[in-house]
């Protein structure tokens, strides 16, 4: 995995102190074609809505929605939303009717234009009115005169056809309900596909009813029914939005040997548990595929959407050296490596899964040129192999850059572009193969309660990636529309801002959690792969996800505030007084805290591992006090205080708890400029 | 409608600041009987339950609601929850089974002991059980070594059978999912019944197969479905809670006459709204009880409990004293007045109930001599008109003093007894006809979104009183134990506290909240019917509940703190110097908040309304910070620098949008104490 590194990073975080973005709407993803027009439509309690054209019942309950959604932005009954043509405030027309099958390149786009009177959305199909309303959603905001939508028409299309986003209920069953609640802030920012990686080594998490120790034997007793997903599919549908499963095979596939242990390359019995060598299925006996013919026929079934997900990532070859008798086939088939037994794999897979009439998608490792073309693969390991899967005639989804579980800042994921790099020397007919991308969600540090907000806001710098033209990249803009997005989303029922709350309480066992919400704010759980490198021991997938690690959100506002604070006092030569006096406040704020929260942390078996971080942050606030002090009598520091302090801050930029305080850099800036200025 | 004067009040307030309470569990509400043992349970993820002795799905489906609120409280999966009796921490033992009827005054004791080793629940049958797993859940904190359960022995049992909550759909419709949260939390505080106000002008909420136009004339679209019901009957029941539905006959009934007019004791057409004089059934008139018996049939039906409300209040006699037939009838039946009407009207409609094996509840005015005495009388009135119908032979519950929707704070509530005054003075056979209370939620002002926030935490005072002894009173001791109920509360999906935050987000139409916080936090709704009292022209039912009284809290936690840190620094004649610091720290932030503030309240029509109670709380913390630093100098301010202050504050004491500034006495004691100390 190629990591963006800190100083790249801290450049695309404090660009946007310098760069300057025009008067724009509060909208994400920002459409492709903006007018701002004059005056604004007033949104009162006489708002109403009328559709002409098409219209069938995705439309109706949209618009029965978008009725309900205003009402709730607003806080407005409205007094009859529903009126004739001639009567509304905003005509709403789709041409015709959406495909009957769930396909991907439909036409997505939409017109919506506002005037002070009244307000008209057009689209081909419902599709593009889904789209439309949403966007008609941010526009309406509260000002001095009431609520309202500005002048101005809009030109809206998407970028890519495949904005996914992909959910892992395997590592933590994640409820219906909170998978709904995700789909409707992923229709927020129109996304289009949901990805359920369905089965993994730690569960297998929907129902067959042909094979029904794969979910009664391979779960803890967690699972959707198939009643689940039909009322889930077609939840997706209303709002535009596909759900393509994934059965990851032939490895992550320990969950279905529990209950059918004759799948596996090595004999024995199994359990639910993380991964291991000996989790492969065993690809050279007939039974395995009479097996696979008939999971797939029912699952396909299940699941209406044209593709299915194979997986067939990071296949471990042990358990095929150590069999002799898949040693034998693979000799007897002239197959040379375990690639080639893969391949052989996924050629028959592929067959099952045409024969279904679905089309069959694949992580990276899946690519091999002896598979017919129409696979689509998924690259995870780099925009190269998405590049190289389009010259060679496969259709790509882009997921690296795009895992949410590594914590990464917004920006981070908003710099990933599918066609940069050795894509954008692709021709047409072959940037044509790139289909679009999906953000990765995996879930081994993930429960009901933190999903929320470890894919909000984030997700949506992803979305308008896929979405908005290549051009839309000032990443100030971004996160400033981001924040209001983030407000909108928990209207939705979300609760990445809201889930902080009980969780910090839980961990402190005390009312007053102020003191603790001063550390939370300022530390962000470690990059990358750093906690599971941190893991002693094998990984315990059963471990409680109640340390603040699982509570902190993954990119601190304060931080980047903060580190825009002291750019600002750095470049005005430590004139800006009001940016010294912000600077200067949580400086105190934080010195001042571990007073305050050590009692609170000493009582709490899940906080005691965070007293050197909360230490630390009172440090860090001392040092970069006394840099104040300094740069404002504009008298330099001596070089053995700075030493002093330089030491103690690569101390405190040191990972604790599976945490990092955030603040380091910015008060080491301070500290750095007392040497001369 | 008594009032409880503000010094009665204040009083109550700041008792806490001298009384004492002994160190006690954080229980609400408190069992008759605890005893604390030395050590502690922990709740480690070997937790483990075994049922032993009677058991059915309402005490399995218990169990396993516990189990997943062990889970969520501590974060949590348990590895094996359900264990053999040998094996388990927690022994659950229920003798026999419920009653099959829904039937008052059923036993619901329980005794919870728990060791430092394991834990024994034991009651006469699964209502008990219920009631002890909440107790054991409360009992769960988390300390220094982890999650655990003090050792202690606990016999509790309820000192009222009826221990209610009227919620009002009628006037403002609640989704049945927020009414199952609430339910979740009534269920917490060991509250056990819901009162559903079904009917009232403004709405018609359960779906009538037999007469539709019941709700689909008389509502706005917005009812339940007779599955709805049938759905949250089992939902309540298995949580202990019963279910009564209350049609509310022969006044409050307009929204019955849209659709069925001939009901209507004045001819004519009739549309949804609000009261007014002609909103009374005809009660002379045979097809009046001819469509009440087949409507009672039906609703019998569909409401399995044994109580029937059919509300009986508020009858404006007008439409009565205006029609010559209905005269005619009265002079004929030697009815003298409209009182002896209406009792005409309730033998007639008890007969009806009766029929449907169901026992007739109403409100205060129901009661005359001429009715049997098994029918159940609710008080609005007041305590004495209880003991009044106890002395009579009618049986009785307490509402007076438990309205919520009158904005009192918790203590004032909590304050309220049914076995106070005449009650006192009843004999035993008498005092049992009281069966206990209700709190009432009247939806004139509520929504979906703030209904949570209207009920919680403070109707867990009144659950309190209702359920623990008599003696139970220390108001310092419940309102620390409210507070950490309250975040238990959220655990279980209620957004009392959570929800205003978006609700501020809303009005203030920007990112940064904080400012208006601060004025959120020291603010109340008006109380009693001042809201009301303040609409110009007639009261809108369809008007937003939108703005800052519609998210402000009924009770300011931080005033309540504000007011005991003043006591405290008065009483310490000025010397406690950390008291000082806090006090000096909060006035300094009001009188800095309005310079903050300001921009963000003139640029919302939703807030400019508030824009002189900001004003005032920065002047009002000027004046506390004056006065601070008068008597920190121990230096007398003079008398008419004192006078300009008090008639400042007495001007910031007035209501403005709505809203009262809850700090202002507090800072006029500190103002008053600079006359000489």
């Amino acid at each position: 995995m190629q990591i963006v590194s800190l100083t790249t990073l801290l450049l695309l975080l404090t660009s946007f102190a310098a760069g300057q973005s025009p008067a724009q709407l509060d909208l994400t993803p920002m459409p492709s074609s903006v007018q701002s027009g004059k005056g604004k439509l007033l949104i009162k309690r006489s708002f109403s809505v009328a559709v002409s054209g098409y219209r069938d019942g995705t439309l109706d309950r949209g618009v029965q929605r978008f009725i309900a959604e205003v009402s709730h932005e607003t806080g407005m009954r409205l007094d009859e939303p529903n009126v004739a043509e001639n009567n509304a405030v905003l005509l709403i027309h789709a041409e015709h009717g959406r495909e009957s099958a769930e396909k991907v390149g439909e036409d997505e786009s939409y017109e919506l234009t506002a005037s002070g009177s009244d307000a008209k959305l057009t689209a081909p199909n419902p599709l593009g009115v889904l789209h439309g309303l949403q966007t008609f959603l941010q526009l309406i905001t509260a000002g001095a005169d009431g609520f309202s939508v500005p002048a101005v028409t809009i030109r809206d299309k998407p970028r890519f056809v495949w904005r996914g986003l992909l959910i892992d209920p395997a590592r933590h069953f994640i409820p219906l309900n909170v998978l709904e609640r995700n789909i409707d802030g992923m229709a927020a920012v129109k996304m289009n596909v949901l990805h359920l990686h369905l089965s993994d080594n730690e569960g297998f998490r929907v129902e067959s009813k042909r094979f029904p120790k794969l979910q009664e034997m391979g779960s803890d007793g967690l699972y959707y029914t198939q009643e689940d997903i039909r009322h889930l599919v077609a939840y997706a549908h209303d709002r535009g939005i596909r759900v393509m499963p994934e059965f990851d095979i032939p490895a992550h596939s320990r969950s279905w040997f529990v209950g059918y242990p004759e799948l596996a390359s090595t004999p024995g019995t199994y359990r639910i548990e993380p991964g291991g060598v000996d989790t492969v299925m065993d690809p050279t006996q007939d039974r395995t595929y009479k097996f696979l013919e008939k999971f797939v026929a029912e699952m396909a079934k299940l699941f209406p959407d044209a593709y299915f997900h194979i997986g067939g990532d990071e296949v471990n070859g042990k358990p095929w050296d150590n069999n002799p008798k898949i040693q034998a086939f693979m000799h007897s088939h002239a197959l040379k490596n375990n690639q080639d037994l893969q391949a052989y794999f996924n050629q028959h897979l592929e067959k099952i899964v045409s024969k279904h009439h679905k089309i069959m998608v694949g992580w990276d490792e899946v690519l091999r040129p002896d598979l017919p073309k129409n696979i689509v693969v998924q690259s995870w390991r780099g925009q190269e192999s998405l590049a190289t899967a389009a010259q060679q005639g496969y259709s790509g989804i882009l997921s690296f850059g795009y895992y949410l579980d590594l914590m990464w800042p917004a920006a981070q994921h908003y710099s990933v572009d599918p066609m940069s790099g050795t894509a954008s020397m692709l021709n047409s007919e072959e940037k044509a193969r790139i289909l679009g991308g999906e953000a990765c969600m995996w879930g081994e540090w993930i429960s009901p309660e933190n999903l929320d907000s470890r894919l909000w806001p984030r997700t949506a710098a992803i979305a308008e990636r896929l979405w908005s033209p290549q051009e839309t990249q000032d990443v100030s803009s971004m996160y400033s529309r981001l924040e209001n997005l983030s407000w909108r989303l928990e209207w939705l029922g979300l609760t990445h801002r809201s889930h902080e709350v009980p969780m910090l309480h839980r961990m402190a066992g005390v009312d007053d959690t102020s003191a603790l919400r001063t550390l939370a704010d300022v530390v962000e759980p470690v990059k990358d792969y750093a906690r599971f490198e941190a893991v002693k021991g094998d990984w315990d997938f059963r471990a409680p996800l109640n340390r603040l690690v699982d509570a902190a959100n993954p990119e601190s506002n304060t931080a980047r505030s903060f580190q825009q604070l002291v750019q600002q006092y750095i470049q005005s030569r430590f004139k800006d007084q009001g940016a010294e006096a912000e600077i200067r406040a949580l400086l105190t704020e934080w010195r001042d805290n571990d007073g305050k929260l050590r009692p609170v942390l000493e009582n709490s078996f899940l906080l005691r591992e965070v007293i050197p971080l909360s230490e630390e942050l009172s440090t860090l606030g001392g040092s970069g006090l006394a840099a104040l002090d300094y740069l404002q009598k504009a008298e330099p520091a001596r070089q053995p205080w700075r030493a002093q302090q330089i030491s103690q801050l690569e101390a405190a930029s040191m990972p604790k708890a599976d945490l990092l305080l955030t603040v380091v850099t910015p008060v080491r800036q301070l500290v750095e400029a007392t040497a001369a200025h």
